[in-house]
């Protein structure tokens, strides 16, 4: 290849890859393996940075994929591999020889060894583990056994640990010396004879001292850490709270066992919002991106809610049945604003609970505040509720007269019954989530759609009943 | 103090912090205060973390505030000061002396400084600026020009400069001299003679580095950067997808004028992730957590969007009367399901319209995807239609017709409207955010509630028209 062509091939990877344009690559990739080039093939992938590789595998057909990925310069393969959807890891996983799997391993941080490990097929984990030494074979057990979104399930034990009698140029030899096996190197633990964590020294502190200070003089002492079995988003959020690279987690003993990092906590807040984001509109969450997922997939993710929220919405057909004739007698335009009432109500239980839940999630509100949350909803709810139902007085008046002419009398009762709705729906909404979380519940699940429900049919028998006390 | 009782008071901490009992620690703060034990004070702060005493200082008393931080550690002083609210920020800016103000500026960091002063009355901002000197001035100034929500605007322009011809051991001299004053030194940034960006050489390579290397030969020579007029959130996310520690931000010639550190990163996520989350409830986002909110200020952050979505509700109101008299002499017990066929049309509406809202925050789907969208979103809700529908055909004749009696086809009548809604609404919820984003509108903003109210409408009309055909 000239230098010119070169060039012009560097120029078309930067264009594609800030336009997130993978396919292009990818296409480009198996053009250069059809006319046999591997030469240009690896020059290209070693231009390319892992995450953007493993991107534009997604593009490749399944069996060019090992050849691809064959071609790749050592030092990325490993990293490409972990950034890889799961089913491509098992595609390749399924193809690699003995050797190869044991290439990998030995390449991959055990945190991300795990993560791999808990997706794959029981037969795959016993032919990969196999591959393993017994040390790395243990400790990708003991992982494996902390329980599903606890800290320990997502740690590394691949950490620099120093002893208080160190002196800083003893924690470069050790750095220098076990750092290449390390997830991060730049904050190390420090831990006395019995294993327990007693100060931590970043890597920062370590290079702004003199090689001869000791290390139980630089090290800070007032140590943050979690336990084994603290739940991971919490363990994510006081990371990104703390503006920390990596968060210690110790066992009961206190004995530092490994250490979560930044980039691994926020892969899990980005997942929790997700999620957050899929159940508040009633969807089961998925771990794969939107247009990746399958039709059928989508399908089975939005169907059980629909059901559920269409079953239960009986109850308000029942309630419309059951004074739909006395509302009838009373006045025939009653009936036009029951959407208004309903959305409206909707609208404001979800404002209140869509806040509420995040506020839960954030860690800034607990079940413990319910009563703060009650007193600060009931004098929002009142001050919303009067200026709407104001507003919503005169325009029955002035617009919908128009179309539907209306007594002041039943304009009011809308309006009363928009006030009283509005109440409900804000508190029903800003203290149900609460609940659920005292009781275990995920408050995201009881979010907007339920709320609706809830308020829907409370707000129509409020609705009826207003109207037959003041027009009846 | 005892040991003893020293033990005692650690321990107490560590609980308040581990259960955020900011509370009780400011209470503890303030009485040591009143009994004049300053010494007490300032042991009992210099065992906390900085972003934990920015917590305890909000829950203290606005005029013992001053005092209880200059009792704090010398040490810890800017990193309190970075981490509180801005009404204490100002409030303890009012009371520093130049002095003071001057110590401030130069424990904090630029980005963090520039943070701070887009807070601040423009009078203070002036005063805040005079103690600077000229160098830092200028910084700040350039810094504040960006535009608001681009990544110069959240850039520190403290970084580790190397030079291609420096060797490891020159490196390391330079970090020595200059790191104290850099927001990170794992990421060393090599640019040329014209200050171009030509490689990245991370700490670690460094320390596994002997003295004598070249940069040039162990510096990533494919470096990922963004513009300074690059969006903040997309800088944010490709620092949480490249797993780095920071990206480098360089201008229209490509020279490196800046870096955006991960602790960035991470809370312009959360502010947009919650941002994303008020806007989808129908709610202006507040920057601040919900019960430190005022309750004026949480009623404005709702009143205009309840007004408006009630006000276009009227829309629904007006169809309903125009076909209510047709209806009524069809069937009374249509009305019955109207909420039902709403709520549904709104839920299948709003899980479309969040997922795909939600993909495009992520940079998982765009504009151009839009025909991909339609035809996965067509497949999925003809899926979801056609079981939902025969389901409710079903529920309507068992459940509903106890205390309802209907006819088949009157159940029909409505099973084919739900089809219909469920198609309909999923078609709207998935393509409008896209053409929001395509037309440069907020895609969230144009989320559930404006969705409901578009698809309410338009399932009453297909409704209604159904009935009229079938039954009249």
């Amino acid at each position: 290849m000239s230098e010119e062509q070169e060039n012009d091939m560097e120029q078309l990877i930067d264009d594609c890859i800030s336009e997130k344009k993978y396919g292009e690559i990818a296409e480009k990739l198996q053009e250069c393996l059809s006319e046999k080039k591997y030469a240009e093939v690896k020059n290209l992938l070693s231009e390319l940075n892992a995450v953007d590789i493993a991107e534009i595998a997604y593009e490749i057909e399944d069996d060019r994929l090992p050849i691809i990925y064959r071609l790749l310069p050592k030092e990325l393969a490993a990293d490409v591999f972990v950034e890889m959807d799961t089913e491509q890891q098992e595609l390749l996983l399924r193809k690699f020889s003995d050797k190869e799997i044991k290439e990998i391993l030995s390449g991959l941080f055990l945190d991300d060894t795990v993560d791999i490990l808990e997706e794959m097929p029981a037969a795959l984990v016993k032919r990969i583990l196999k591959q393993a030494d017994k040390e790395t074979r243990d400790s990708i057990n003991s992982i494996l056994s902390y329980p599903e979104d606890s800290a320990g399930s997502i740690m590394t034990t691949e950490y620099v640990n120093l002893k208080e009698n160190y002196t800083v140029g003893d924690a470069f030899e050790k750095i220098r010396r076990t750092g290449p096996d390390k997830e991060t190197i730049y904050t190390c633990y420090v831990t006395d004879k019995s294993r327990k964590l007693v100060g931590i020294v970043s890597a920062r502190t370590l290079l702004l001292s003199s090689p001869d200070d000791n290390i139980a003089d630089i090290m800070e002492t007032n140590v943050i850490s979690v336990d084994t079995h603290t739940d991971k988003e919490y363990v994510a959020r006081e990371i990104q709270r703390y503006g920390f690279l990596s968060m210690p987690v110790v066992d009961k003993e206190n004995r530092l066992v490994g250490i979560v990092t930044v980039d691994d906590a926020m892969d899990v807040l980005r997942e929790e919002n997700s999620e957050d984001f899929s159940k508040m509109s009633a969807v089961t969450p998925s771990d794969k991106p939107y247009l990746k997922t399958s039709v059928f997939k989508i399908f089975l993710n939005r169907l059980p809610w629909l059901l559920i929220l269409m079953v239960s919405a009986t109850f308000t057909s029942f309630i419309i049945s059951r004074y739909e004739d006395a509302l009838l007698n009373l006045s025939v335009t009653l009936f036009a604003c029951v959407p208004m009432l309903m959305d409206t109500g909707g609208n404001a239980g979800s404002q209140a609970s869509v806040t509420v839940i995040r506020s839960i999630a954030l860690g800034e509100a607990y079940p413990k505040d319910v009563f703060k949350v009650i007193w600060k909803e009931l004098r929002v709810s009142l001050m919303l509720g009067a200026v709407m139902s104001v507003v919503c007085f005169g325009k029955l008046m002035i617009i919908d007269s128009i179309y539907n002419p209306m007594t002041p009398y039943v304009a009011l009762t809308i309006s009363i019954a928009l006030f009283i709705t509005i109440v409900l729906a804000k508190l029903i909404g800003s203290t149900l989530p609460l609940l659920a979380k005292k009781i275990k519940l995920d408050p995201a699940v009881v979010a907007s759609p339920f709320i609706t429900t809830i308020v829907d049919a409370l707000s129509l028998i409020i609705y009826s009943n207003i109207a037959l006390a003041l027009l009846g």
